[in-house]
């Protein structure tokens, strides 16, 4: 894990009997870290979206939206996806296009972590700057991945970006009005949509809010 | 609305198009306020647990639990249930004692308001001290309802009760590991079961975890 993960997962990840290793984002790479120690423990490695099986199972989110659009008797317009390296919208993004094709999907980032708004922009893959910071910690991703980009550079209809003020209100709004506990980085999407990003006006919009690890220091931030 | 109610609960209520009338706990009764209004203005009174429809609906907690006990496959051994006037305890004992006679159902209650346990006890309906308070503000009825009390003393096992610190515990431990936000009346059977209120040991127990409006200032002071 990142140094700076947020306390929550780490004594999590260890209460559940892990052993935790940590690594600094700036200089290390956990790529190379995660290779190393899997050939001297002979491990393996589930990447976190850099792999077929990984996209597929984060696909299985589209399966349940079209199960709910079902249900519901709705026309989708749009879907909005939190987006770090990109598997999570890749995989719902094959599910949800088989089924509905003119159906817009946007991945919503961190704005100082638009890497996926500019790589889709410009339909090649562009770094975030190293030294930005947010508190939408499990979308910090550096870059799209190659396998998700292929995906998500033909699905995807665009990038939207919120800022880390704009993400702690949607968690405010989600505590208040859905009763719900959503970390940073799983309520960049319902930020989206509460501060226009995109246009919801007599459309019928899915947002994914997913992931309750938020550092109890951000969440009393957030709540008012 | 008592004039104590959570700001969230207000607010939430007022926004929604509603028209909120106060009262004093201790001088007024609430009751009486609302047959008033209903006969001024015509209105239908949705009692909150005096009447055999809501304990129905509240019953329907109990089909869900046996539902999820069936889908598991298990044999339960308890259910804890938060209890203010008795009605989702009743509603659930009904729907969960025809189908399982051995199950044993605790009405949790928070400590100075213990009215259920001690009503339980000595089979005749005690009331609280009007002068207590608690942070459990959804479970403040002052009695056991009589019809709540003829139901529940025939089918529950006994009441648990819960101090305030400990629910705020219970909270902190809902947000941290259940990625659940639950106000403090919904938490009182989660607080049992982490302080050893009935013996766990070897058993399977079921909780009822339920309602979301927490006021933003307890939910600040519970998490840590």
């Amino acid at each position: 894990m990142p140094k700076d993960a947020p306390l929550i997962k780490i004594q999590g990840t260890k209460s559940r009997g892990a052993k935790v290793i940590f690594y600094d984002r700036k200089t290390e790479n956990r790529e190379e870290i995660g290779r190393s120690l899997a050939k001297k423990y002979n491990l393996l490695i589930i990447p976190p979206y850099e792999d077929k099986y990984i996209i597929a199972g984060q696909g299985t989110i589209g399966l349940e939206i079209i199960k709910q659009i079902r249900k519901f008797d709705l026309k989708p317009d749009k879907i909005l996806v939190p987006t770090g390296g990109g598997g999570l919208i890749a995989g719902i993004s094959i599910a949800v296009k088989k089924n509905y094709k003119k159906i817009d999907l946007y991945a919503v980032e961190p704005q100082k972590f638009a890497d996926y708004s500019q790589s889709l922009k410009s339909m090649k893959i562009i770094k975030n700057n190293i030294n930005n910071t947010s508190i939408c910690d499990s979308l910090l991703a550096i870059e799209p991945g190659k396998l998700t980009f292929n995906i998500n550079s033909r699905l995807l209809k665009k990038g939207l970006t919120v800022t880390d003020r704009q993400v702690l209100k949607a968690i405010n709004y989600a505590y208040k009005n859905l009763g719900l506990i959503i970390e940073p980085g799983g309520a960049v999407a319902l930020a989206a949509i509460l501060n226009n990003k995109t246009d919801i006006k007599k459309k019928t919009v899915i947002a994914v809010l997913s992931g309750s690890n938020i550092d109890p220091l951000i969440l009393k931030n957030a709540i008012i």
